[in-house]
C-alpha cells in the first residue's frame, strides 16, 4: 500500500518522533500550525475512526491525553486543540488513523473558519425523526 | 456552579439531547456549524482534557466514535470532524469538559484557518531537548 504514513511508521520514510510505543508513533507535523503541532499515527493501517476498534480509540485518547500534558508543559503553551478528521469532505488528506495536537499560544493566528448558524426547528425535528427511524 | 453545560446536563436548561448514558449527555448545538453539529457533554464538571480521568477519555472518545457512525447514516453525510478544545487560547469558550462532533458535507463551507509553517531544525532540536530534559 502506498501510504505516507504507513511508511513513516515503518521507518522507510523519516520522521522526528517523540514518542511512540506498541500501538502508536507520535511525530511532529512537517507543516506545523504552530510550534510543537505533532501526530499521532497509528501503527496499524486503518482509514479512520470509523475503521478502528473502540479499544484503539481508547488507547489513542489516553494517548492524546498524556502527550497533550507533557507537551504542555515542554512547550509552554496556553492550550490545545485535539482534532481528529474523516473524509476527504472533513478535510482528511491522509487516509490513516492520525489525531491532530495542536499546542496553542495566546495571540496565534489558528481560527475556525465557521459560520455558526442556528438550530432551526426544522433541523432538529428532522434530525429527531431521523435517529427515531433508526433506532426503531 | 455557574457552568451552562452543567445547566443543561441537569435539565435546567433545555437541550435537544440526541443521546444519554450514565457519564454522558450529547446535545444538538444551538449554533451549528452544520446540520448535525452535536456535542458530547461530560455529565460531571471537569474543565477540559486535562482534568478528566482516562477512563473518561476513553469512554467519550469511543460514544463520539458510535455517535460519528450512527450520524453518518442518519444525517447522510460525507465525513466528519471530531475535536475537543483545551484552554481560551485554544478556542474554548465553556469551561466544561465537551467534544464537538461536526458532520461534514461536499462542498459546505466549513474550513480551518491555518498557514502551516515548515519544521524547522531549529524549533525541532529545541522540542526534543526540552523532551529529553523533561524525561531525564
Amino acid at each position: 500500500m502506498n501510504c505516507v504514513f504507513c511508511k513513516i511508521v515503518d521507518g522507510e520514510i523519516d520522521s522526528t518522533t517523540i514518542y511512540e510505543d506498541d500501538k502508536f508513533r507520535v511525530i511532529l507535523d512537517l507543516n506545523p500550525v504552530t510550534k510543537g503541532h505533532a501526530l499521532i499515527l497509528s501503527k496499524k493501517h486503518y482509514a479512520d475512526l470509523y475503521e478502528i476498534s473502540d479499544k484503539l480509540a481508547a488507547k489513542a485518547i489516553i494517548l492524546a491525553k498524556k502527550m497533550v500534558k507533557m507537551m504542555t508543559e515542554v512547550l509552554r503553551c496556553d492550550g490545545y486543540n485535539v482534532f481528529q478528521n474523516n473524509g476527504a469532505a472533513a478535510g482528511q488528506t491522509i487516509f490513516h488513523f492520525h489525531v491532530h495536537l495542536i499546542p496553542r499560544y495566546k495571540g496565534d493566528q489558528v481560527g475556525v473558519i465557521w459560520e455558526p448558524g442556528s438550530l432551526t426547528e426544522e433541523d432538529k425535528q428532522d434530525i429527531l425523526e431521523k435517529i427515531s427511524n433508526k433506532l426503531n
